[in-house]
């Protein structure tokens, strides 16, 4: 199975289009702006400064020079191009003769250069690889490549060859990824012995983690091929999954194939919102156990999300099922873009799925207050991994739509776009996540792959105009197309129940609402408070309407009871329109309640 | 409004009668070992040790001395006087000259005495109090009462005179109720002065408090006349209100009694458990916001509960209402009785509504664990004010059963027990908690006042065998009595549905199952797992039993998905009989799940 990269697809408009123009013109320069303001850009001169730098911060600026590259790749921005260069030429200069480069380590504790397992130094040393294949390969500038190289030479030393450092896998898995992606960029196959050393050598001895957690908070509790489970922090364990697949894939390791299966379905079938979220406690910001995804205090930090939809596409890489991409989408249209505001500025690293004002208030008027989901997005946060990592995931979205495998092609997700596989070229114009139609239009003489969305409400196609009656296999519209052909595909999108799985606990009798890809919830500036005695009992007469926000509306029950606290006497049930919106909307308008699981 | 004290009155048998010997055969003794092991009587040596005492350990001991009080007041038992003799040696040979006594700031700190608001001092002293006027009330002993007496008046020098401490007010409340009670024990004038002193003090200024906390924590946000919203530690703040309703009865303080009133309504209205449990949130042990009362992680402290229970006595004096008692019963045969276990020796310190295994477990596998309700009861814990407050309230009962004006005698608890009031005799003979049948005889020439359960499924009355139409007036029946009179009473119990205000988020869509006073649960060891997905849609057909445990077998549904996390396939229903039991009974038969609200 080959990918079609980013680089090859061009997103020509409709909703990512959007996104993207947001994402270059808004996101990218007020994350830099921010990022700026707090110190991130000038600790890569790596001087002594009252702004004590994070031990995390490299990471934050690798993943803005990702997204600048991504960028710069498909349109010249002098202006971000002279920040990106800015930021490359700090790092280049800062960076040790060895090849060493760590603004925290380098400046703060110089003695403690790998040292120090928990102090994320390897996992930005994996940021600056990636950011710099990805500049390299958008052709926007081969100085970091050329220092990031000489860096993972270092790295591949001092663990690999001489093995002085004082720990062997990193507290934070990420590296192995990036090498991974450096090994196949570059076809150096040290880079490829150094990840699977990594990867190897995890979960197989005793190594230092934090004293408040457990080895399975950072995925060293088994050797890799042993996993099954996801546990941990959910940031990390997908870091590491995402490298277990490119390793089975790279390496036809069957039993890396086979834990790589194991924990996608355990994830999947036990461990993520409907949106897509993933880690559902605060604490250690981590996976918990089978089946427990409360609402109210979810994490389902946006850096999951995102790393579920790239741990989905390296899992299509070994076997292109469409229920990979339909995670994918899942995640796509709701968890992940949750983390971003309208706007472009303001960013969720914790997406709940419900939100009582109440509870807010109450823990704000607390002295020592206690862990919260925040009302509305900001632009900057301590731990700002959140902003850059769905910058570069917007700007690369491009690289998740086809696949090819000999002369056939898959499309994978609805995204307006064109590609050139092969001889052959290819157009998607979609009207996705608010319409079910896409026109798709070959030309050339491939096997085409249309993906049946798991939401479909039915499937309609014509091709070249003519009604056709769509031969499905797994979740795919086959087609055989030679010269010019015109798909027209309707989906038929239409509000629908989704049920959470019997033990599911916190969404035991409810029943969430969604329409097409998109999960959809409630908010009090449109409903009124109290949203938990909101009852629906059928979607039939809702109505969608595309204004500033997509709606529908919904004809619902609000259930009242008499005054008193407890009575015997059950709720009445006063009718009223409840408007929903996208879930990955809310918290748009001002603080307020919201609700994705109704009665 | 007088009271008939628990001296008046003999519990005859019935459930309390078997609880108050449960109480005094097993339960004081169970905890006088945990105390001595864990070193609190040895602590009132006031000899250094290596086991440092805690700041309230005198506190404990003083309850379990009340305890002994009450029980020894009834029936003489010379182990136990002999094991109370002898902590009563200890504090009396260990109290200053002055008449100062505190087993930990004599020992570790006695540079610091009445130098720490936060620390318990005066919280210790009030119950020590409550314990000797307890004790010479009960016949039992005189020496502590002198003692104390000698520590009043120390306190109202050092605080009312002199006013040389460093604080005015003590953090925790207590000293005002049983200053007062100490007051009316005594006919001492200068308790009076010393109670209404710290409490007309409270509030007024900024004093020292936990840095973590606010002024709402230890209600010193606003002057005791203008809390109208119970804040802040449940049981700090009932105490005080405790000492508000005494107050405002002694002083015929209208704003006094204006304040407990809102509180009251307050707290019954708004922030109280199904239960009677209250103070919802582990944080501060405290009360939250209106309707906030999460199930699962609900924290509803035993103590706080029996404080709820004295308020409610305490309220009733200023005038008597059906709704004070109510609230007392509820409180009584659910929230309270729930902190103990069958044997008598386990102890819950936090009541949750609902119990999770899974949570439960999954936090015991962390590495820093976070707040967790327990799953089984223990015998003793760090913090150990529930245990012997429970023992004291169960020997006390008594006096919860019947008040007297003039020559009107309300009986207010049907729980069996005689007592005689001005020259009548009264008996009551009653089927509760399980029976809704109630057997009343008086000798004598009264009014007669009978309460009506809210829960009442019926009233149906015979006096001296023949039915008769109960006259009833706000909740009580009227009856006049001349000579021999028996009054039969049946209330029809019969299971019903609670369903919770609209408000509270954590109930929305669901209902409880009571029976009678009592709020029913559900375990797991008797249902399977996965209790959140049950639904019971009618009561009809629902079978009581009194075996072992009272259980209420209720035909009901078990929701099932498809295997999936997530399907548009609504759930289909799969028959079961659920079977429930008192609440109060839960985790008896080891760990598992539990619940109260049913969909």
């Amino acid at each position: 199975m080959e990918p079609v990269g980013y680089r090859q697809v061009e997103v020509t408009g409709g909703f990512w289009g959007e996104m993207q123009r947001l994402n270059a013109e808004v996101s990218v320069y007020n994350i830099h702006k921010r990022f700026s303001e707090t110190g991130r850009f000038s600790a890569l001169k790596c001087q002594k400064s009252e702004n004590k730098p994070h031990i995390f911060y490299d990471s934050d600026v690798a993943k803005w020079l990702e997204s600048a590259a991504y960028i710069l790749a498909k349109k010249e921005d002098a202006h971000l191009r002279a920040l990106a260069e800015e930021a490359i030429g700090d790092i280049c200069r800062s960076q040790q003769p060895c090849g060493y480069f760590n603004s925290y380590f380098q400046v703060c504790e110089p003695e403690n250069i790998f040292q120090k397992r928990t102090e994320h130094e390897l996992y930005c040393a994996g940021h600056l690889i990636e950011a710099a294949v990805a500049l390299k390969e958008a052709g926007v500038d081969e100085k970091l490549y050329a220092a990031m190289c000489r860096y993972a030479d270092y790295i591949y030393d001092r663990f690999y060859v001489k093995k002085d450092a004082a720990f062997t896998t990193c507290g934070h898995p990420e590296i192995e990824l990036a090498l991974l992606r450096l090994y196949e960029f570059s076809g150096e196959k040290k880079y490829l012995d150094l990840a699977m050393f990594f990867l190897n050598e995890r979960g197989v001895r005793e190594e230092e983690h934090y004293d408040w957690a457990t080895r399975r908070y950072d995925q060293t509790h088994l050797p890799v091929r042993e996993q099954k489970e996801a546990v941990g922090h959910a940031v990390r364990a997908l870091y590491l999954y995402i490298a277990m697949a490119d390793a089975a894939r790279i390496s036809h390791d069957p039993a890396l194939v086979a834990a790589c299966g194991a924990l996608f379905a355990d994830i999947t079938g036990k461990k993520m919102y409907v949106t897509g979220g993933v880690g559902s406690t605060f604490h250690g910001e981590a996976f918990t156990f089978a089946y427990d995804l409360p609402n109210t205090f979810a994490y389902s930090e946006t850096c999951a999300a995102i790393a579920l939809a790239l741990f989905c596409g390296r899992l299509s890489r070994l076997q292109n099922k469409a229920e990979y991409h339909a995670v994918s989408e899942r995640v796509l249209y709701n968890g992940l873009l949750s983390g971003e505001s309208r706007d472009g500025k303001g960013f969720f690293y914790v997406n709940p799925l419900e939100f009582h004002e109440g509870i807010y208030d109450y823990n704000e008027s607390l002295a020592q207050k206690l862990y919260c989901p925040l009302p509305e997005r900001v632009e900057v946060f301590d731990c700002s991994c959140c902003p850059p990592n769905i910058t570069r995931f917007i700007e690369s979205i491009g690289g998740q739509i086809y696949a090819a495998e000999g002369d056939t092609v898959y499309v994978n997700q609805y995204i307006s776009s064109r590609t050139r596989i092969g001889g052959a070229e290819i157009e998607v114009e979609s009207g996705m996540p608010y319409r079910g139609t896409a026109r798709v239009c070959v030309n050339g003489r491939i096997g085409l792959r249309l993906r049946v969305p798991a939401w479909k409400g039915g499937v309609s196609m014509r091709v070249n105009g003519r009604r056709v009656q769509p031969k499905i296999e797994a979740d795919y519209i086959e087609l055989f197309c030679d010269g010019d052909i015109a798909v027209e595909l309707d989906f038929k999108m239409a509000p629908y129940f989704v049920y959470a799985n019997e033990n599911v606990f916190a969404d035991a009798g409810r029943k969430a609402v969604a329409y097409g890809p998109l999960v959809l919830c409630g908010e009090s500036c449109d409903n009124g408070k109290n949203l938990r005695a909101v009852r629906v009992r059928s979607l039939s007469g809702a109505k969608a309407a595309e204004g500033e926000f997509f709606t529908l509306e919904v004809p619902a029950e609000r259930l009242k009871t008499s005054p008193g606290l407890y009575s015997s006497a059950p709720p009445a049930a006063e009718k009223f329109t409840l408007k929903l919106i996208p879930y990955f909307l809310w918290a748009n308008r001002g603080k307020g309640d919201m609700q994705v699981w109704w009665l």
